[in-house]
């Protein structure tokens, strides 16, 4: 099975590259399923429910996300009418949309999805990440309910990341990390299996700072007063991801390899998939 | 000038790798130039000056550090008995060693070296980074006292070090960051001429937690409590870096590429030094 | 019922105080129970089991605990043993120990007594404190099961002490905040009969950083780097506590008063119990 | 030299009480001094010009703030144009505004009030607040030109105050701790002659968290999610502060006491005042 992860588009000239390319992407390498993380895709805060559409009729199955989930407020109430949009499953019951769950690959595999946050510099205030991981894997696991298993781990702290990659590792697919903007050259499988990345980078532009309009937050590291607002940059966007080859009989990754495609940084396309 | 710069190396695995290897690669590949951060040699905490020594007899001009430098209690003494090590330049007036220094390159140039740390998510105490950064260019400007800049900017959160880049942007050679102890994808050339990379990665086991032994971390994540102490991984290392080609005329930056050999990554020569 | 609550004992001059003048607060005021909270009690670091047994022995009925409970390694082993020692409620299970117990008073009422601790600056790791302090009370409701019940809430931040309070309030009978190590002057009985302290303070020297000696986290704060270890200060120590009477009918608070006693602090003693 | 330190003034209630009630506080007490810590005076959120200048009117002799000075866009244009307006000393140079300035009090004294904000767990970015303590107290020395030496220390970790009380104790009259809006039971005189307090307290309504309406804080420990906004509580205000006699010949403290005036918290009045 031949997966996609595509990392944060943030704002226009990210989400808009996505739904340039995407389709693209899907017919030349094939692509059986791709998971794009949305949270930023709004000028740089949440998603609307017209964005997530788009993403998904670009050909997404599942658009992940994080810290970032209702900066629109909109999204408190549409979480819950789509099955392909995920939040963090780490918040408290009760809370709306889903933090997990089961699709059907282009290739008929089932595929469990699942988006957690970590805590650590972040929000402390959130469920236990490991718990919440095992709790997912322990309904749906790995060759029984599911064909394959991906986690979008959106966390700053690279260690509770490594953490969480060796804690499934053998039990899910992929661990994907995101939140940080900037791609790992740390792609590797994890002696259990899983194909792991601590982050996937975002899909925007990198002559920013974290795809946000570079000179406010350069203003605030100097002047330590806001002068105005964060706005997303709006050059030209570098998508970057995660591809995986997971085998169809054990569910665990067999290549993995990261892509992007764009200006500013090396474009890199998967050997396997060319 | 060729530079290069290798990451944390973490504990016994990481040096060793670090001192068989560099002599090799500073023949092949005719470096001027290399720096080293040392900040976890000694078994992931701090480093000696033995290590210090052996490092700077491989091969190593500079030899950096961070949050982790006075770890081993020695490094209070023989900071500031070497010109060529190191510590993060934004302590207080008095603190021992330096944060800064100029050196020959094996090409004659004059070569800027200065090290310094982030504070968000980090060490609050400290002084302004980008003050530091400014200081540090005002007493030595590029072009004038310094044929090249180069500044280890350790820190854990990426706004801050590409705000950092940016800061400095045209008038330092090279910003690479530092701490994370994971390679970034992200090597660029920014607008103004200055080198940058998120972070070098560490020379360490990458099956692991940021270089130590997976196991204890592992658990505190799960259990939440200590259970033993943390160790060094001893898996083989990989080595990381950053690999520029720095103008003799403009002390800007040229050609960037990562450099990565070693078992679990992705390995990756410099196009431009084969 | 007469109930006195006595904030962390920080190192010898703190718990010898406490052993000293305990047993005579106990019979002065006629107190039905006590609890005092012991997680500075060895050096400043953790609890060793004889400073427990002997902070029993003295009239505590419950000993509690913080985020230091586990730095004297023997607390693992012992925590277990005895139902008067309780740990943060909300680490995960499995953990050594227990968070919350039912207690008899010397006046026969049957007394919950809960340790919870915040995460808010401190530990995001921890289980929800907000969901621990519901389980608990579900499990043994004030009324019901118990005739009171107290929360030992151990807590940086004041917004977190104080939302656990108004979350709690009418159905506990007293939340008393500790770890900050001094005590605040915010004694009140909140809107549904819950009494409240945002601290107990401790019970320790006051001319000291938060019972410590002062010369070291002075330094670190100017010179940005260790020189010593710290060490719990040694001069005369101010017991500092919360005093509640609590209705024998409802279980809720009648009275709350803060006490205090020793050289630094001006004195103060419950009116209603002279 | 009778000076008195009225802690943040939140929202409506905070400030109106203070306006009512500090003419007659002044009259009756025979008050030489006043300083307001002003930073949640505008619904919670900073201040205006118009608050600023009501305050003075009712007899403040100096407005102080803290980490929310800016938050009402307005105050970065007039903090330059009135002396009696300080932010926190410590932001880079540059900031609009001052940070410490001399005063004249009624009885004739020079008094030098500094504000500076702490950094631990809040504003890393700042400069260092020992140092800018260290500077103000150079530039203008007790018992030369000070005949009063008064530090607003703005700052969340306790720690951090009582470690700055201790570096100028001797060197400034008062330090007094603001921001966590709970006032702390530990005033006392410091070895060297300083009055400290750890935190005057608020003035707004302390049925609330932190002085603001607690559904909404409360609903976001809960459900993780925001609801609605944060508002300032509107309950009858309790007014908090610190009541200090400074030596006219030395400069140095020599009574200290808190003011506590309102419904919710136990009414206390120095006894040397009476
Ligand atoms: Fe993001
Ligand atoms: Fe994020
Ligand atoms: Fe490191
Ligand atoms: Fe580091
Ligand atoms: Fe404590
Ligand atoms: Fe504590
Ligand atoms: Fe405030
Ligand atoms: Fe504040």
């Amino acid at each position: 099975m031949r997966f996609l992860f595509l990392g944060d588009m943030v704002g226009k000239t990210g989400r808009t590259a996505v739904w340039e390319r995407l389709p693209g992407l899907i017919s030349d390498f094939r692509l059986d399923f791709v998971v794009v993380n949305g949270e930023n895709a709004a000028g740089g805060f949440g998603i609307t429910e017209d964005i997530f559409l788009e993403t998904v009729n670009a050909g997404a199955d599942v658009v992940t996300t994080g810290n970032h989930v209702w900066d629109q407020k909109e999204a408190v109430g549409f979480a819950g009418r789509h099955d392909q949009f995920l939040r963090p499953a780490n918040y408290p019951a009760g809370t709306p949309g889903r933090g997990a769950n089961l699709f059907i690959a282009r290739n008929g595999a089932r595929v469990l999805v699942a988006n957690i946050m970590g805590r650590v510099f972040m929000h402390p205030e959130l469920d236990d990440p490991f718990t919440a991981g095992e709790t997912i894997l322990a309904s749906c696991p790995l060759g029984e309910q599911a064909d394959a298993v991906i986690f979008d781990f959106h966390a700053e702290a690279t260690s509770e990341k490594q953490c969480f990659g060796h804690f499934v590792d053998g039990r899910a697919s992929v661990v994907v990390g995101t939140h940080t903007h900037v791609p790992t050259a740390d792609c590797q499988i994890l002696n259990g299996g899983t194909a792991y990345m601590s982050d996937a980078g975002m899909c925007g532009d990198y002559d920013s700072s974290l795809g946000m309009d570079k000179e406010e937050p350069l203003n605030r590291f100097i002047s330590k007063m806001p002068k105005g607002r964060f706005e997303a940059a709006s050059g030209p966007a570098t998508i970057c991801g995660m591809a995986v080859e997971i085998s169809d009989r054990t569910g665990l990754a067999e290549k993995v390899a990261p892509l992007r495609l764009g200006p500013r940084l090396a474009e890199t396309v998967p050997d396997f998939w060319r």
